[in-house]
């Protein structure tokens, strides 16, 4: 698995020290995976990072301690603290967090459950800290939403991969094969394309089927005159990205052809509204005009798209405008999915879905694969 | 997918409600997806499921109203609560609550996020409900870790599959091939077999590797000579079963035989260590003692197995015996796994991992597959 070169990682320790200056606070504890692999490369399920503004300290369980001691090697500031095989990651940062004798910290009130929160004032306590810990959840995800060069450039491989799978593989749906064995040959493809493993379950869902946006993929096998979505991604060095196509057996017929040229204007609309400095609700925005337009408004039930990097669904949101939500803008180097659908009870539905970065001119397509498909064989 | 039939939802229900009677609670909120599916047969990544002494209520978005209502269909006392496209899960339980008028309630510290749990709190309030919130974590999973007839049916049925998959595929590892391309082939044997997906990454730690208890699978090209540690599994129906060989390219030479005999051996003195009513911590005891007596006790550096379910990890924990924490015992029913290992660093190591359930007699072996092999082709 390739990481983030050292200096990357040293630009990423950089802006998240801007935000602690800002909400004056001498350090922050982050608990979710996915930023503990953006700020240190490592990749564990369970550990803890405390970042102040000088050094970070990684806390793991004996499990990770190597690749903790390998990271630790390769970025400067960073150190391995390695728990005893009866202790817990709380005590450790607890350890950590009264030796190095922080009074005003961060912590991420998305991550932490109740329970280690508990244990962790109660610990911090214990060990006669007075200090206080203020909830500073989103401070890692704000610097994810925005990709540094090496991440472009993971992204763009990742994304031209899963192009090549689909181009291969989506002409091959066959009548008579099921939903899951025709998710299964996607997932080998993904495979042979290189992805480390699907970046989810992958979506095949078939005539009546296509009209649940959240149909996985089951026993009904492929039909004539099916509409099918197939709903599919790969992680690769750790990045998702995510396509889908909503394809017939055979050319479509009219009114199948209809619907799918209305979802791929309105992904087209929404691609044209991109532009810095825009909030990411004018993604959604376009989109959903253009589907009103078509008569599609109801039957679009979900938002237009979402943020893709270390997890398949991260910042920015590329959703409907909510009251009371500030709006997040959009930022040169952001990657997001533009995927708007239209479902018909009972009849079927049709999804068309991309991956886009946002560059100084507005939007650049990173899958590329013809949006009107059907299987041939 | 199959769910188990409705009078063993009913059979769960009430063993909940003997603990809210027994708590002095009116209901309980359920949060974990992995509970949620337990209950209902309703398997939904965002879920709330609200248990009182004479009904059930499960919250969840639009994409899963559908598949909530046929769940309510087929089970007495359930109803589906569908939220708004702007509104959330919490918006929807706490609706639910004060129309319920409940006083008293439990919650799932361990499910919770301190973000969830402090809007949960805050809507209550908004709301007028002057409602208590009691921690109650482990209450669905204390009922979790014992299985039903159908439950064991289903495992049954995995793990044999599991047997197969694996007395098919581990003979095919060939030298030459990588870590990754080996992992490949087990995941398309376990499709093969019938499982919806791998219930994990699929573990292949060749050579060296081998000494890493959390090595997943790399680029090392499989040698004669290494030791090869493959531990893998399956997902069916959502029940996960788990199996790990530890392998060699051609017959082992002596001292990797030595090796994989005596992590049969601690295997062996774990199995004949269950017995309904012993604290679950003996068989970790007997596993460690026999590896302890052969030289192998600082090597043994996890503990010897965990629970089987809808997760792959669960309860009951097979694990060392510590300070302060009362003993789970085992009880006819429950299902997990006996893995003991040694890792010895730069040379190699080995993991036995077989799937038991506890029966009147002791336990039952679940996965059926030689203990000693090695690639033959």
């Amino acid at each position: 698995m390739r990481v983030a070169t050292p200096d990357r990682h040293a630009a990423r320790h950089s802006r998240l020290r801007e935000q602690l200056r800002a909400a004056g606070l001498e350090a922050v504890l982050v608990s979710s995976a996915a930023n503990v692999a953006y700020l240190t490369g490592l990749f564990a399920s369970t550990s803890a990072l405390l970042v102040d503004l000088n050094e970070l300290r990684v806390i793991v369980d004996g499990r990770y301690g190597g690749a903790a001691r390998e990271r630790a090697a390769q970025i400067p500031g960073l150190s391995a603290v390695v728990i005893p095989s009866d202790g817990s990651i709380e005590e450790g940062v607890v350890a950590e967090f009264v030796t190095a004798g922080y009074s005003r910290a961060g912590f991420d009130e998305d991550a932490l459950t109740v329970r280690r929160h508990q244990d962790l004032i109660a610990r911090l306590a214990a060990a006669g800290s007075r200090a206080t810990l203020d909830p500073t959840a989103g401070m890692v995800e704000r610097l994810r939403a925005v990709k540094d060069d090496w991440e472009l450039a993971t992204l763009r491989d990742a994304a031209s991969r899963l192009s090549d799978a689909a181009k291969y593989i989506i002409p091959k749906a066959l009548a008579g094969m099921s939903e899951r064995e025709v998710a299964w040959r996607i997932e080998a493809e993904l495979h042979r394309v290189g992805f480390d493993k699907p970046a989810f379950d992958t979506i095949v869902a078939a005539g009546p089927n296509s009209a649940m946006p959240h149909h996985r993929a089951g026993s009904r096998a492929l039909e004539p005159g099916d509409l099918v979505v197939l709903d599919f991604g790969g992680m690769l060095d750790g990045y998702a990205v995510d396509l889908t196509r909503t394809i017939t057996l055979g050319p479509p017929g009219s009114r199948e052809r209809q619907l799918l040229e209305r979802v791929a204007g309105a992904q087209m609309a929404a691609f044209d509204a991109v532009a810095i400095g825009r909030p990411a609700t004018v993604v959604d925005d376009a989109a959903r005009e253009a589907m009103v337009r078509e008569g599609l408004g109801e039957a679009f039930s979900h938002g237009t798209g979402h943020g893709l990097g270390l997890e398949v669904h991260e910042r920015p949101r590329v959703g409907r405008r909510r009251a009371g939500q500030s709006d997040e803008r959009l930022a040169a180097g952001m990657v997001f999915t533009i995927e708007p659908g239209a479902y018909l009870p009972g009849w079927g539905g049709a999804r068309i879905e991309d991956d886009v970065v946002v560059t100084a001119s507005g939007a650049e397509w990173l899958t590329d694969v013809p949006r009107l498909m059907w299987a041939t064989e």
